[in-house]
């Protein structure tokens, strides 16, 4: 609507960002451990953050300050009096398509302070037509020092701002949503427990299944009997051999039945001799 | 911990449930449309909800009573003066499981007033075992009266009340998260999205990209010049066949290269005379 230039935006958002200095993080009030991981995330809806992560084990290590969250708000650095984001897709069609030098302006503020090697600050659009996220992709984000993670809205972006800047496009599954902010939540989540300090001893083994590249065995817990049905006797056994190998056969069982993909992968590794 | 049964919870809870009746809305004050469809959520972390998904098109949608969120705190129905929903798994092994007493109750609270038949309401746990979520499943949700879904945390649910109630299981992708709360609201993005009178003209294309098994083109929008970077001359040529042919070659390409695997599908589909 409105293609003329400007400078880059002044902060009249709720989160006000100085271009040249790190963004204010939403738990200033939290202590900053030195170097802790941080999330940065362009997103039109700053007030959705941090959402379910600030319940629980993730909410908990928030508040300790091993991991910081920083949403920046994309609407501060629109266009016009209305900071309008987004215009018509070029060539027709429905819905709107986020701007290129809206989305570089909020991109250059989110990125201040952070390295530029990708290896260790990935910057991330987050797209049905990106690479799947997966356990390895959370973990090679929690080895780095941070992550920038764009949410879309509405068609999409422009595709000038995704070359101009070799933004990574990552997606949640096959599926279309709303927009990008659940998405990037659940990816924030999946890398944040795997922080130091952020499990403790809770939950701390489940990660292992995708990590032997089999889904878990069943579990189970009292009562020992419920509406007739019974915890299975090896595992009241006290026999941690059994236990185990039943656990790995049940193991193997649910991912040949129900994941042939993943099966087939396992049988490779376990072939070539990488896998115990 | 405590092994004794229990009558039905008292509500001691933020949400209070009579379990011979239909859960109250968390959106009470919304209009209720006849027959809206409903998500219910039985979860730990109730205020979490509605979220993200308070904002933007599902946000309004839920204002106007297009569809209901009806969290079920699981807490409510645990065992003893503390509540607790949980104890430690049979066989040993880190991390806490979610126990079958405790959920059954939670269950038969949410599903009060639901239909019984599958189809028309499915009963699902979201965990990393399940088969992933996918747009089929999305539309299969929508095409119900209503879902009900169940949040893990810790190491998972007492396989016993999965066989029990025959619950379905869908898992968001191949990684591993917290809880199942961030899962549950993506589901009921990508699914709230697909009813009636939710999307409006907005972004109402878009999904046909996996409607038709390929990945969307890319897309622009104006400055029509922004960095040296130009919109592709056919996108402004004004002529809607070649635009068409275009994004349709463009979606191939992005197709082929990204993603094999929906490729050789789109490709298998084609041979069969089935898509266009």
């Amino acid at each position: 609507m409105n293609d003329k230039p400007k400078s880059p935006a002044k902060s009249h958002g709720r989160l006000k960002i100085t271009p040249s200095l790190t963004p204010r993080s939403l738990m200033d009030e939290a202590p900053h451990l030195t170097g802790a991981w941080e999330a940065r995330v362009i997103t039109l809806f700053p007030t959705a953050f941090p959402g379910v992560l600030g319940e629980s084990l993730t909410g908990r290590a928030l508040d300790e300050g091993r991991w910081r969250l920083t949403p920046v708000e994309l609407r501060q650095f629109g266009e016009g009096r209305h900071r309008n984001v987004d215009d018509t897709p070029a060539g027709g069609g429905a819905g709107m398509v986020l701007r290129a030098d809206v989305l570089a302006r909020a991109i250059a503020a989110a990125q201040a302070g952070a390295p530029t090697d990708r290896r260790r600050w990935p910057l991330v659009y987050l797209s049905p037509r990106g690479r799947r996220f997966d356990q390895a992709t959370a973990h090679r984000w929690a080895a780095a020092e941070g992550v920038t993670l764009i949410c879309g809205r509405f068609e999409g972006v422009d595709e000038r701002v995704i070359e101009e800047y070799g933004i990574e496009e990552i997606s949640l599954g096959d599926f279309v949503m709303t927009g990008g902010e659940i998405a990037a939540q659940a990816m924030i989540d999946a890398t944040v427990r795997l922080l130091p300090g952020v499990l403790g001893n809770a939950a701390s083994t489940e990660e292992e299944s995708f990590a032997h590249g089999l889904l878990e065995h069943p579990q189970y817990t009292r009562p020992a009997e419920w509406r007739g049905r019974k915890i299975p006797d090896v595992l009241l056994s006290g026999h941690h051999g059994e236990i185990e190998a039943w656990r790995r056969a049940e193991a193997e069982r649910l991912t040949r039945d129900r994941r042939p993909d993943l099966w087939a992968a396992h049988e490779r590794r376990r072939r070539d001799g990488g896998e115990t």
